[in-house]
């Protein structure tokens, strides 16, 4: 798509590859391992992470997955010829907190490019969705859950993306590089800033019985890991 | 949200749960391995089951992604309040092609519902976009790489969703219930039927220098196992 971008970020990558590696860009399967991605299931994350709360608490289990995915899928509406006002998923990282820092916000933080597709449809409209689920995880695989069951917990989150300053951007610096580490040496050129999620409305899907909403005030003060009564 | 839907759902899952397993339903933690999902790292998964291709080939790259994914988060433009009109994301279980039967139709399809809120928005709005990255498999996480890099290659389909019948209901009905043996036990009374992904553009986000668009033809024409001149 943007040529400028295209080689901006070629060249940048190129550089850093050439200087951080000592030589031409990573084959396929020799992506060097330094600052590589810690997911979930090793590097940083506390041997004691909780449990998926009971279905019937919606928010603590919306709160719980919000935490727990470390990648989203966004939607947009297009502004890219030719799907122009047509929906668009794309897949961004994020984070609501590092781990090991208790519950984490409940905000979902983004590291972002004005020259990546999908914000350059933000800027036209902003409003977006975003989708956690536990298939992301280990979880579904490992109880032989069906990533379309209602059982393989996932949430919906609807809102818009707003840039973050200040003492909120130190915050979701230190959520998303101490779990995307090699967000550190992405290019300086490309302008990266932080967002959160703004969010208006959280649907849950997480037991039969079709979905469910929870308010931004009910999402936000529900503990994924304490019983609220 | 309809409550026709929930009761249904419920009951449904109720009496099956009942039926199959011989007690209430299944708490967290204890649901039944029978027909359980056989993820790509298990289950029927061939030994052998080719490479990623090399990043410059781009429709092949695609093709491979669309095989090797199980699940997909889709965007629709609502048709729900308090969002009429705004992007949803939601996640769905889809199958080229059953694994072991070479490299996949490249055609997502589906098992839907019209109970589903997704595909009650699909009724109003047809379009629709599907991300598929290798973030979901382990591909990324064992090489390090964080899931919105772009060597985490990720595939972004525009187009819409159509029912299908006859032979190619056939099909997908075998390529969804071999890698998803789940659904065969899925409520009878909600009406599921298959479905097709209309691919109308291929957006590709494979390696440094931003998306590329591979077009429906070039994506059907490649193949992912076999090199092209």
């Amino acid at each position: 798509m943007p040529t400028m971008s295209t080689l901006l970020w070629t060249k940048c990558w190129l550089l850093l590859v050439a200087f951080s590696w000592g030589h031409v860009p990573p084959s396929r399967g020799h992506v060097p391992p330094s600052r590589g991605y810690l997911p979930p299931s090793r590097g940083h994350l506390p041997p004691s992470r909780g449990h998926l709360p009971p279905h019937d608490q919606v928010a603590r289990v919306a709160r719980f997955i919000a935490h727990r995915c470390d990648w989203t899928s966004m939607a947009t509406i297009s502004s890219h010829k030719p799907v122009v006002g047509q929906p668009f998923s794309n897949v961004f990282s994020v984070s609501d907190g590092p781990w090991g820092s208790g519950s984490g916000s409940g905000v979902p933080y983004m590291y972002l490019t004005r020259m990546e597709i999908s914000v350059q449809d933000l800027e036209v409209s902003p409003q977006a969705s975003l989708s956690m689920s536990l298939a992301q995880t280990g979880y579904c695989r490992q109880h032989g859950i069906d990533p379309q069951s209602p059982l393989c917990a996932h949430i919906i989150l609807s809102g818009s993306v707003l840039e973050v300053n200040g003492t909120e951007a130190e915050f979701a610096k230190k959520a998303l590089f101490s779990r995307h580490p090699e967000m550190m040496d992405w290019p300086s050129d490309h302008n990266w800033f932080f967002a959160k999620f703004n969010i208006t409305q959280v649907w849950v899907l997480d037991y039969f019985g079709g979905v469910k909403t929870v308010s931004p005030d009910e999402y936000f003060q529900a503990s994924p890991n304490r019983k609220h009564h």
